[in-house]
């Protein structure tokens, strides 16, 4: 083998980027005109922020194009290899072209502060670095509304189309919903993801109408339905949802975490099922993933509400608003708070931090390690335990009545190892940075799981991350990005057999 | 089905319990033999305290003696049942009655102080609930050793006769070590067994030698050989090997802490070659697990060391003794500590947490997940993106240069989790208590990795686990047990169906 064999072989990038650079460049296009909206809201109210959203949109716009025109491609069947880089990239342009109007309005945030604030959005994180909520120009603030909204609705789209394609972490199994079951929902892709786009557009607006009957303005409506649905966080006052101070608000919004949390695939099914409506919900309690979680939520809202119940000085009812609302927040990884969940006391603490990395169902707007990787695990755990005690027995794990296949048992148990490892490089990172112990860990977690306040003094839900140093802040947006994309899709890009031939 | 029908099954208990209370006999009448060297120690010394060691070894004694006679037995071949049941039940028995000692002495330790001091001591833990250790009757200070010694030499006989046999967490692996492989290393595990107790013996005796020859008194120098060969970390003093404040003793205690974590399986075989003594060693340079563990350790000295170095007012030299010292110590779960590592701030306390639970080589006295199951998920991952990228590949992961087969990897991965399972629990359950974060976290590790001090103002390497409430202590104690015998064996026990026919 001649000497430089290893270099060349590494040099030698076999991607076709031509066909990725036009698909971001449609996205890019469609990104300047979305922010076109929060221009027109500006500029109606005569705030002079309607500049920097066009100015934004135009730069965007420009780029967009030139990337389409540079690359025009008819050609939209991607290899693995194609479909892993185009899925990051995207959503790292879209960080960083979304971060535009961060940079360039009043609230004059620093490149660092900006990106961000928008790959919190995007990543529907809803971590923030903006104080002064309550006074912001409502361009700002519908433009993260917006961010997050268009990140929930393409991370479902995402689990649909391409992570079982990509069959990261387990998400295979849900491949053959869209083609091999005997329902046959819609059999192509692009119809179902216009399928779940109306009914994301339609819980969006149910949620906007409900809050508004409750007594929020027509705009503060929009905004929270947005980030609801999107599991995202991002509020509109500093004090978050605890702003309003109304049990009414706080059952709709925790109402819509949990639906926003339910595979969207189930809504798509009950909606086309020709059956009564009755029935058709049936779906929902059949599938044993809603079942697991919904029970998951009733154990954290039942402890925590009987732990604030006797530990503080509230009524009963009081414990179980604010550990409803509170819980189901952090573990469907919105990230709203109504009361600061940090003075609960160690075990309250504790819990939380622990339910944070939960998350929702797959399919759904939320991120974390999802439901159904924990019902694989119990299903492989309860199979081992039955091998140790008749090693010649045979035992299959199911899950939702079917064998779980080896190789998705394997993707989640490396999921769930890649988890601990990812979350352990940041808090490290982190913790080299300077921040305590509590704030790494949990900043760590909170970053990962996409869900927005961190605990302790500093990111605590009372609290911003803008006193973060730098470094910090480009750490968590990475830890955002890759746990939104379910880890492997990232992280494999790191990988140098990844480019070679 | 009759409506009883559940409930008889679970009732019908087949497991025939005569012959393992015959073992359990047979041990408490060793452990009462072993209850008369410190009743010696003590008595030559004009200690009052050797009536405790003689009165507790004549019950230990009497015990032992009756469940011998009581269920005499030349069966000794177990059923898989059995063999789970008797090996959590002996370091049970032994837990316990190895507590009467520290209940009946002047220290006058409350029942679940003596208990969680015994099962300390007999898991290689190392925690303390004892201050004033200088002060301490020799006898009790020996007791303490000789729990630690005998709890090492126990799991070494354990891993390579019994666990493999139970298959817990890819243990398996380390069956065909002693009959399949081509050396053919003394076919019969009691050969194994009294080859690798004499191995024991010498190191100990070594290390003793050499912490004699660098200072120690005689009667310190054998305690705290037999604590550091079994990975133990009881020491004579309250400062732990701090008190001795010497360089010599450090290293020479570092070295013994990695030798205890070595495979004491690839010991026997490097006696046993027939080659030049040069190659023998060359064993261990060329056993993958080995090489793992020397460059982990590698990676945190350095790490630490630098860190320190750049960070507090220390020369080079004095960094690397400290680093070198407490991250061996805390990552073989010996817990010896040399100064207060809580105060070498926020990135060495989180670097010190998490390689609290990596531990050692399998087969050694160390605890925690070990470095084999670290190798495996490795390859396991490497084989996973492998078929990310070319999905009709065929990717096989290896083991020291052997395929893993899939029982073992599902087994390894199942640890895994298991061990973030119980962790969690057991955090869960110390802040329940009323512990804070910090304390709550890391008492469950340093429990289930068998370490000894945890990190904190409560419980840190400057403090003892004495103020912590007695429900905290029983939990501890249960979580050092479901740690040392690699959960499965313990956990299994609580299954309904183990139970049943």
């Amino acid at each position: 083998m001649p000497p430089n064999r290893a270099k060349t072989d590494f040099c030698q990038i076999v991607i076709d980027f031509r066909p990725l650079l036009f698909v971001i460049g449609i996205l890019l296009t469609t990104l300047a005109f979305v922010m076109c909206l929060p221009a027109i809201v500006d500029w109606s109210m005569d705030n002079p922020d309607w500049q920097v959203f066009t100015a934004s949109a135009l730069i965007t716009l420009f780029l967009g194009i030139c990337l389409m025109l540079g690359n025009r491609s008819d050609n939209f069947r991607f290899t693995i290899h194609q479909a892993f880089l185009l899925t990051t990239l995207s959503w790292l342009t879209i960080g960083m072209f979304g971060s535009l109007p961060f940079m360039f309005s009043n609230l004059d945030l620093s490149f660092t502060d900006a990106v961000f604030e928008a790959m919190s959005g995007i990543t529907t994180t809803g971590s923030t670095v903006i104080t002064g909520l309550d006074f912001a120009p409502p361009g700002i603030l519908l433009w993260r509304a917006l961010l997050q909204w268009l990140g929930g609705i393409g991370i479902v789209v995402m689990a649909i189309a391409v992570l079982p394609m990509l069959r990261v972490g387990g998400m295979q199994l849900f491949h053959m919903e869209s083609s091999d079951t005997s329902e046959k929902v819609m059999p192509r892709t692009a119809q179902i993801a216009s399928g779940i786009g109306l009914i994301y557009l339609f819980l969006t607006l149910l949620c906007a109408a409900a809050l508004w009957l409750s007594g929020m303005s027509g705009f503060q409506a929009i905004a929270h339905a947005m980030t609801t649905i999107a599991t995202g966080g991002f509020s509109t006052s500093d004090n978050s949802v605890g702003h309003f101070n109304s049990a009414t608000i706080d059952i709709i919004i925790t109402c819509f975490m949990i639906l926003g949390s339910m595979p969207f695939v189930l809504y798509l099914q009950a909606v086309r099922s020709n059956v009564m409506l009755r029935s058709s919900w049936r779906l929902f309690f059949t599938d044993s993933q809603v079942r697991w979680f919904l029970s998951m939520i009733f154990l954290a809202v039942a402890t925590l509400t009987c732990w604030q119940w006797l530990r503080d000085d509230v009524t009963f009812l009081e414990a179980l608003r604010y550990a409803s609302f509170n819980s189901v927040s952090l573990m469907t990884g919105t990230g709203y708070s109504t009361t600061d969940f940090g003075l609960w006391g160690g075990f309250a603490v504790l819990l939380l931090f622990f339910l944070m990395v939960v998350g929702g169902c797959a399919g759904s707007t939320t991120c974390g390690i999802k439901i159904f990787r924990f019902q694989i695990i119990y299903a492989i755990a309860k199979a081992q335990i039955g091998r140790l005690m008749q090693p010649h027995g045979v035992f299959t794990p199911y899950y939702n009545r079917k064998p779980i296949p080896p190789d998705v048992s394997e993707s989640v148990m490396g999921f769930f190892f890649l988890f601990v490892l990812v979350f352990t490089v940041l808090a490290l990172g982190l913790s080299f940075i300077g921040l305590d112990f509590l704030t790494s860990m949990s900043g760590a977690a909170t970053a990962i799981a996409n869900v927005g306040p961190g605990l302790g003094e500093i990111i605590g839900p009372a609290r911003t991350f803008a006193p973060l140093p730098d470094s910090a802040k480009w750490l968590l947006s990475c830890g955002m990005l890759i746990g939104r994309l379910e880890l492997f899709t990232v992280l494999i890009l790191f990988v140098p057999s990844f480019w070679r031939g």
